[in-house]
């Protein structure tokens, strides 16, 4: 039964305390006042700062920076115990160094192990951990932090060395981070939604309210969404494969691997997944908008309008098989696109590509992904069909939006069509395996 | 090559000495037949309990509690060795005391180290660990613990130290349990359903029948689940963010965050994941027994009929822009309630889960959350709309099953709007960071 | 801050030292032109291979099998030393003997270890280590092979032990390897719903136009693959409990649980999950193709048809309250059915299994599995109906599609019915407790 002392009676310093008594440490608390602590987990000690200090060479800080001061007093009993510094801060690079430099300078003799500052009390307690199990580990002295991982093992959580004192800077900042991999593809989306939907409302309301005085506002809650989603989705899905278009060019035009890729494009293929994803959401919500058509009641009035005007003038409607095979083909395009689209996001849930072998991994997101991208096309390719090119779709010189959203996409796959032609590939492949 | 010795040649000591000898250690079986043991893996060797046990110092039983007497009479031979127990019972707290301590018992001069008994021998032995790779370990010397956990850890397992023996009983019951966190929410959805079914029975189904004799039994089958599953999903979601209001109530009503919340507050706030994602099971049910509406028979006989009276009286239906605003809306806030409302399934996933940090974790399930709800409610009051207070929806006095479905979801949503009115919100977070 | 040697300065050589750098190692590159190297991470130091050598006694080899021969040079200062293998080849099986066995009878005198092959470049430096972060290591020497299992732990790696170096081979096929257990499963489904297709397509496309001249083609795009892949669905669920059925009988016919099942059935067994995961991908292909019906041309056109007929010929159309039951009914079955097969794959997500203990994963994989069969079927069995048996649904002599659904369905769930009859399941948990 190892002992670990913990200063603060805290919030933390309490769930931190039961847990390890829970996973078989003795604790000692060290605190201001010792006889007035409550709710401290049974079986654990609590004793004055000084007196605590004593009694393991372990001590985990878990007070805030601002009150670090008081361990100016006891820098003696500190000399040569390993603190562990689990602080936080408010805001990103709120002070000049890093808290766990800070209390390595207020207790030199000290070896200061950064650890614990992603964990939060509450799921710490109530063992719902749901949040991440990753503790991120630094310090100089390679011994303390040996110790210190060898207890954030112990309870279950998964310790991540990270070097020495110097990354504390950026452990602190980590959990004020808020998903700043989507940051790019988040604002890229809604740039691109807001210009879909402002070009729509000006073809679909402004356009019949100037020339025929139709109140068409309600489209801007079902009609005009749909459209603006799934060409956010091709267009996405395109951006997702245009990267790695350009990075082969680049290396065919450099003849090497060996040169580093411009830094946006680096970036650009980073963030990938998340343009991906963001691609699958959409594609999501148009598939839904889809579905609901037949219960708005715009539709509804619609059709029935549409059969009794045909009942009354008695006029002729044979069945078109060509529209028909139409019709019926790019609904069934779609519907398989969306089903590959939908793979492509279970396999990057992170437990599955984890158990995943890098070949499987890309001919997933790979293969399946290019055809992915040829089939959600083609669906909106053959839903064009013969209007596509009619002059009659033009409103204020306007193409329909669906013309837009075929433009990235299919120069992506006629690039790549030219790359994966057996002459181009070749030279390709060699540069790629390093034989120049 | 460590040797390990592995009493008993059933199931799982096979299953168990196969992995082992793939993962590099030689195996010796102890067994009552040493000659007879068929099926074994190749390369183990097979020998008496008292001949295997002299070869090695970690001893695996895995034999079942009942015959552990056999024991007894190796005492001398079993002195100082380390006993893995792997034992599982039929019934939890079968036995007054743990199957390992009452082995520790019959044995008392060895280390016994519980282990292994969440792993399944079939799972081990197909390599298909499909339930949890986690190995919960305890032992009172910690020394023979660390030998296990080596072990458990070669097989590429996780082991979990779970601290002295008198882990053991609940280490044991562990396998024994079935979703203990789920029955709480399990039967509390139930009950809601229940009621809710016979609510609506007696509006949809018997008040039609008592008044107008008309069958409508077959609104059993889709209808009436059709308003079940979302008002019982508005409820359970309503419920996820009820006890954090109330939880902050207590807190601004004490003072500080020091003192415990009463036990039903904090159980409840625990099994928030649970009624969440029951919620969205029953969203699900809703959106896709939305979705079939245009091709149940009823809907189409109904839809072919009117249209035929309107043809045949030539009324004049003319199109109402504000019907079509209002059912357009009302159903682009459920499309994009639920969406959000799958999202906070996906990062409940723990995979996900696990690789966003608390800050994210928190965006998404408490912001989003919050986002969710007010879409949802929103939906609901939408598509309630003008009927709402009419006095004509009651029947037998009782008003929509809807009416009912927003009361918990309008007190949560105007609770919190209360507390984070800035004037609350500060005293708030001031208690929660801990300046009283 | 321990110094590693990196021999090789190609891609994989770059990245593995970089991020190495980042995790606190101290690197030295071996390369053939130390003054050339361009790219390198800064902070590590770059001498000829010889000289590189001598500085760490862990040296990883990044340089391809087919130039391993420069090493033969080195063999004096090799001597003693760790050598990590890390090569990959382009095929199985290439060459008769592992890279890392061919590397040991190269340098003789060096303790080989084989880690990080299945880890690529492109991911190790860019972090995005989606694919899987599991690296098998394997190696004669332990203590060389610990040493290099705690570089592969600092680096937030996750280190598998396979044993010897004999266990090379395979480790080195394992990148190479395109979703094994898929395999049988994706060529049986294949397999079926080309049968179903053209079995579909002969009485519904080719029937009626030798018999009434007929163009159906386009049925080929929807209303077919709507028959194929929900059949296909069925199919596969059955077969997804087929083996267990049979594996009870067997053990009822044997007696005993100590004999090993046929290879065919223990193989069919491992690979039911992906069975059941493509049964899942077949289901909700059927959903959506369901779900889509109401927005056809030709469901429009035919909708639109009959109700201008029945207008125009005044004919009657009476509400069938019986039909309406129907209908609804197995529309119902079907959703729910559906419901709890999304709720098996969500329970096969590895994140999600491995927090189960194994009774809950059996009580979902196995209880919850048969009742989503059990509604599958009944849903189909409804469908059916009354043109179950009628003779007109004949067409040459073929039964319609849905009732070749219903036999493998059918026969698993009669036989279980009889193996839980008490008697029967008494003898079979007898058997299966090893209590013979
Ligand atoms: C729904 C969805 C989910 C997604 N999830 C993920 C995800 O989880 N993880 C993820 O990473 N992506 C994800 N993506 C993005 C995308 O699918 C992948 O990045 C995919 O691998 C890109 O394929 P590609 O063929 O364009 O690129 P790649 O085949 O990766 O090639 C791109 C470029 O990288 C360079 N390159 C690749 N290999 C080498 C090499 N050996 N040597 C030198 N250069 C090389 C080449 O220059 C190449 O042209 C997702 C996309 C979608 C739509
Ligand atoms: C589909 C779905 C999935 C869900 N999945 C999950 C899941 O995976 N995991 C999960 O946990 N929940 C899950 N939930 C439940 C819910 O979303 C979360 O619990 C959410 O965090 C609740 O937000 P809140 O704002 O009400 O509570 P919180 O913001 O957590 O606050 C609730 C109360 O807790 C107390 N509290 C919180 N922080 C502190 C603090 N620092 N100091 C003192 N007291 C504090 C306060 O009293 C506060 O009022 C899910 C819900 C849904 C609908
Ligand atoms: C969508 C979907 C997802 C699926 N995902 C998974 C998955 O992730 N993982 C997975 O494994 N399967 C998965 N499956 C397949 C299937 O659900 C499971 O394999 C399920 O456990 C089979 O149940 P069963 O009752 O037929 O077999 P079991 O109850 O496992 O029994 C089958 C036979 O195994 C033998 N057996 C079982 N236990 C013992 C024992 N203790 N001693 C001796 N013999 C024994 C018996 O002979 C028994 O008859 C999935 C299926 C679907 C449809
Ligand atoms: N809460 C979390 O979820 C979480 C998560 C990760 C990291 N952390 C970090 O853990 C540390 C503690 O957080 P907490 O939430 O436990 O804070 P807290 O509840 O406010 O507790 C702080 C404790 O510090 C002690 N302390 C010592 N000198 C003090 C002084 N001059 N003024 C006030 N308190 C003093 C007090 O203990 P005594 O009264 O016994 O002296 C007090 O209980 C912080 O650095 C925080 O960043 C917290
Ligand atoms: N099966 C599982 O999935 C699983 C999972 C976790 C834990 N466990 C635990 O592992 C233990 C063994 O389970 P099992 O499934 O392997 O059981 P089993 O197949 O019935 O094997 C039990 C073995 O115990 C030995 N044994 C010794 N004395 C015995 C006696 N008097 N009567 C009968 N057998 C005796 C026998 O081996 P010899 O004939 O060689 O003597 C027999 O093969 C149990 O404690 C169980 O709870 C099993
Ligand atoms: N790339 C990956 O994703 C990956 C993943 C897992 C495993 N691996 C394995 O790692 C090894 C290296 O792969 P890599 O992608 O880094 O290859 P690479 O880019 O082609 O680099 C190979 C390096 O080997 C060195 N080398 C020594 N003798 C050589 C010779 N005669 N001819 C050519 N090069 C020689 C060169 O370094 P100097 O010029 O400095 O001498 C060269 O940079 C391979 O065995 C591969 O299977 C690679
Ligand atoms: C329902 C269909 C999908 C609908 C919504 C699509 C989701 C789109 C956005 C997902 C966002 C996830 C936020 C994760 C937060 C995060 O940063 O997460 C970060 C993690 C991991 O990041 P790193 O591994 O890169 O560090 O990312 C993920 O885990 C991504 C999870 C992707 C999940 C996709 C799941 C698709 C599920 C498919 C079922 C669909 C069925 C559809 C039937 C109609
Ligand atoms: C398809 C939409 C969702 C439909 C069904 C919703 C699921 C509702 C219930 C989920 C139950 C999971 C049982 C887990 C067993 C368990 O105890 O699991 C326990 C675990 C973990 O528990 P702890 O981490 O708390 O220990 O819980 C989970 O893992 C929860 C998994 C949640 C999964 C939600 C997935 C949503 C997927 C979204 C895709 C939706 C696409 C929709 C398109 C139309
Ligand atoms: C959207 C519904 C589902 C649609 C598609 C169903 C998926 C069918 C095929 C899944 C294939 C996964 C490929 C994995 C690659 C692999 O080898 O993966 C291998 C891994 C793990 O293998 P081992 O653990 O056996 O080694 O397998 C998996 O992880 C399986 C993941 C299954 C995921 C099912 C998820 C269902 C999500 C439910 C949401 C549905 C919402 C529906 C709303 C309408
Ligand atoms: C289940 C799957 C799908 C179905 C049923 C479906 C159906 C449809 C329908 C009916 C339309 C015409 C909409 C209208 O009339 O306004 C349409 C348009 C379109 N779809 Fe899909 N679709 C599916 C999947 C996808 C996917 C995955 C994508 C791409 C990512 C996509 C991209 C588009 C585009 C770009 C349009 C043109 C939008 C416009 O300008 O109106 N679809 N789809
Ligand atoms: C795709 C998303 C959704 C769509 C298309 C949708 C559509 C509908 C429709 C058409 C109705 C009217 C049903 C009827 O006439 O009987 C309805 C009612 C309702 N919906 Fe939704 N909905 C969606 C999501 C949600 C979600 C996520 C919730 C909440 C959790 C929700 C809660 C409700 C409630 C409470 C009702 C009233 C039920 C009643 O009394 O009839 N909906 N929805
Ligand atoms: C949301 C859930 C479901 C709905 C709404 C649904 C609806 C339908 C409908 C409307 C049909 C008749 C199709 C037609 O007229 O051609 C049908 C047929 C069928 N369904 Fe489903 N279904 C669902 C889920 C399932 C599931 C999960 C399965 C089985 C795995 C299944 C198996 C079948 C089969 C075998 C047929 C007969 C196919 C034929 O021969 O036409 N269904 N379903």
């Amino acid at each position: 039964h190892e002992t670990v002392c913990i200063f603060g009676t805290g919030d933390f310093g309490r769930s931190l305390g039961l847990k390890m008594l829970q996973c078989g440490y003795s604790i000692v608390f060290g605190s201001r006042n010792p006889h007035m602590s409550s709710l401290l987990p049974s079986g654990a000690e609590v004793l004055s700062y000084s007196e605590a200090a004593q009694k393991s060479d372990v001590i985990i800080i878990t007070v805030h920076r601002e009150h670090y001061d008081f361990l100016t007093e006891l820098i003696e009993v500190l000399n040569g115990k390993i603190l562990v510094d689990v602080s936080n801060n408010l805001k990103i690079n709120q002070y000049p160094e890093s808290n766990a430099e800070y209390l390595a300078q207020l207790v030199p003799g000290a070896r200061v192990v950064k650890a614990f500052n992603t964990i939060s009390a509450w799921a710490l307690q109530s063992g719902a951990l749901d949040a991440s199990r990753q503790v991120f580990v630094c310090g100089n002295d390679s011994k303390a932090k040996q110790r210190v991982m060898d207890i954030v093992r112990t309870l279950g959580l998964t310790p991540l060395d990270q070097g020495s004192l110097m990354a504390a800077k950026e452990i602190e900042n980590y959990p004020l981070q808020l998903f700043p991999l989507w940051k790019f593809p988040f604002y890229l989306s809604a740039v691109l939604c807001a210009f879909l939907f402002f070009y729509c409302v000006i073809r679909e309301v402004i356009y019949p309210y100037v020339h025929e005085k139709k109140d068409s506002t309600f489209r801007m809650a079902i009609s005009i969404p749909n459209r603006v989603f799934p060409i956010a989705a091709l267009t996405l899905l395109a951006l997702v494969y245009l990267p790695g278009v350009i990075a082969a060019i680049l290396q065919l035009y450099r003849g090497t691997k060996y040169r580093r890729f411009p830094d946006w494009l680096d970036h650009w293929m980073l963030c990938r997944k998340q343009l991906g994803l963001i691609a699958l959401g959409f594609a999501f919500l148009h598939v839904i908008y889809t579905l609901v058509i037949p219960i708005r009641y715009y539709v509804r009035w619609m059709s029935r309008n549409m059969t009794i005007t045909q009942a009354t003038t008695k006029k002729e409607n044979p069945f078109s098989t060509s529209t028909a095979w139409l019709n019926d083909s790019y609904i069934s395009l779609g519907i398989l696109g969306f089903f590959l689209f939908v793979l492509l996001g279970i396999t990057s849930l992170p437990s599955v590509s984890n158990t995943v072998n890098w070949r499987e991994f890309r001919f997933v997101q790979s293969k399946l992904g290019y055809l992915t991208l040829i089939l959600c096309t083609a669906h909106t390719l053959v839903y064009g069909g013969k209007r596509f090119l009619s002059p009659s779709i033009l409103r204020w010189y306007l193409p329909s939006a669906y013309v837009i959203a075929l433009i990235i996409p299919c120069t992506v796959l006629v690039s790549k069509f030219i790359l994966i032609l057996p002459c181009i590939d070749r030279t390709l492949t060699r540069i790629r395996q390093g034989w120049e």
